[in-house]
C-alpha cells in the first residue's frame, strides 16, 4: 500500500525546521543552509540538485537516497516553491530550481491563488492546488499511481498533515546547529499522542537521523 | 577560571526536557525515564545513583562521567528536589535520593519558601535559597571554592540562567524518543543570539550528544 512520507527533513538542536527571514536570497531562511550540511555533500544531493558526479557515501547518503525512492508525487507548501506571498504578480516565477527541477514527477503546490500548471524539463510538473491539504493529497495520490507521496515541507505544511493523521513515516535529521528562531516542526503537535514513535536512530558526524513511524504500520 | 555548566541534560526529539505530570511516583514526569535510557546503564550512573559496580562504558559513559568532574556545587530548581509545591507542610521531604544523595557537595535549591539546610550523608548538604537565581549562583560559586558550578535543572531553571547569560557550557543529549508534551528547554530562549554554538557532536546508539559553549570561551 502506498505511503505518505516526509524525508530528509532537518531540524536544529533547538527544534527549528526553517530559519527566520526567508526571501529570494535566502530560500532556507537565515541559518538554514547550516541545517543541511549533512545532505549537500552526499552523492544523492550532488546528483539530484547539481547534476554532479561524486559526492559522499555512507549513512548520510543512505538517508538522502531513501528520500527519492518510490516517490510518485510531491506536495510542497507555497513557501517551498518560492518567496512570493499573496497573489501571483505574473507567471515568471517557476521555482527555486531552474528549468529541470529535482522532482521528475508531478508536484502539488499548496496556495490560495490559482495558477495554471507549469510543465518543466525532466518530467516535473508544478500543479497549484487551492482546495486545501485534502485536495492536494487526493490529487498527489492519484498522480503517484501506486507509488508513495512525499511531503516536502515546510514545517507548517507538515504539521497540517500530521494533525490530519495521514503521514505514515517521517525521516528527520537533527543537525548540530542552533538557529535561535524560525518555525518549529513540532509546535502545537503532540506526535506521541498522534501515534508516532521512533523506529530507527543512527548518527553520522554531521547529523542524527531518526525515522518516526505511525503505529498503524507497527507490524509492517 | 571556574565555569557554570549544565551536564547530561536530555531532551526528546520534540524538544522536551521533562515529561508532563511530575509527581511523587514520576519524578521525571510521564515518559521521562525513556529520555534517560542512555544514562542509567552507564558505569557512572550505576555507581553514582545506585552504588553498583559494573555498567556500560563508551561514549554515553564518557559524557555521564564528565558531568561529575570538577563540580564543587550544584543548583537545582525546586521541582528537581521534590514533588511538593508551595509552603513546606513539614520537614520530612529530604529529596528523591535517600540518605546519601549522588552530589557529595553543597546543593542550592531554588524556592520561594525558606527552610533550614539539610546535611545528608556523603557530604551533600541541601541549602534553600529564597533570594533568586543570582543569590543561588553567588552562594554556589563561593561554596564551590574554585571548582565549577553545575546547574542540574529543570528546564525552567536552566532557561533562567541562560537568559542571565551566566552558563558557560551545556552538554545536551538528544534521545530518540517523542514525549509529545512537557517543558521545552529552548522555549522562548534564542540560544544562538545569546552567544552559544555547538562545539562537539557525537552519538551512541542511544543518544546524540552535543556540547554548546558560550562564545566568550571560543579560544579556550
Amino acid at each position: 500500500m502506498p505511503r505518505v512520507r516526509v524525508e530528509s527533513f532537518t531540524v536544529s538542536l533547538d527544534g527549528y525546521g526553517a530559519g527566520p527571514g526567508q526571501d529570494i536570497d535566502n530560500p532556507l531562511g537565515a541559518g538554514g543552509p547550516e541545517l543541511h550540511q549533512w545532505a549537500f555533500p552526499t552523492r544523492t544531493f550532488q546528483r539530484a540538485l547539481f547534476g554532479a558526479d561524486g559526492g559522499t557515501t555512507g549513512l548520510d547518503d543512505e538517508f538522502a537516497a531513501r528520500g527519492f525512492e518510490n516517490v510518485g508525487a510531491w506536495i510542497l507548501g507555497r513557501n517551498m516553491f518560492g518567496p512570493i506571498r499573496g497573489p501571483w504578480p505574473d507567471l515568471n516565477w517557476r521555482g527555486w530550481w531552474g528549468e529541470n527541477p529535482p522532482y521528475h514527477v508531478p508536484v502539488f503546490v499548496l496556495t490560495h491563488h490559482a495558477r495554471p500548471p507549469i510543465p518543466m524539463e525532466g518530467d516535473t510538473t508544478f500543479h497549484f492546488v487551492t482546495g486545501g491539504i485534502e485536495e492536494a493529497l487526493d490529487r498527489a495520490r492519484e498522480a503517484a499511481n501506486g507509488m508513495d507521496v512525499r511531503i516536502g515541507g515546510g514545517p507548517h505544511t507538515i504539521r497540517q498533515y500530521l494533525r490530519a493523521g495521514v503521514i505514515d513515516e517521517l525521516h528527520i535529521a537533527v543537525a548540530p546547529v542552533l538557529l535561535g528562531g524560525g518555525e518549529r516542526l513540532f509546535e502545537g503537535v503532540d506526535a506521541r499522542a498522534l501515534g508516532y514513535k521512533c523506529v530507527r536512530f543512527a548518527a553520522s558526524e554531521k547529523a542524527a537521523h531518526v525515522v518516526l513511524r505511525h503505529e498503524r504500520w507497527e507490524d509492517a
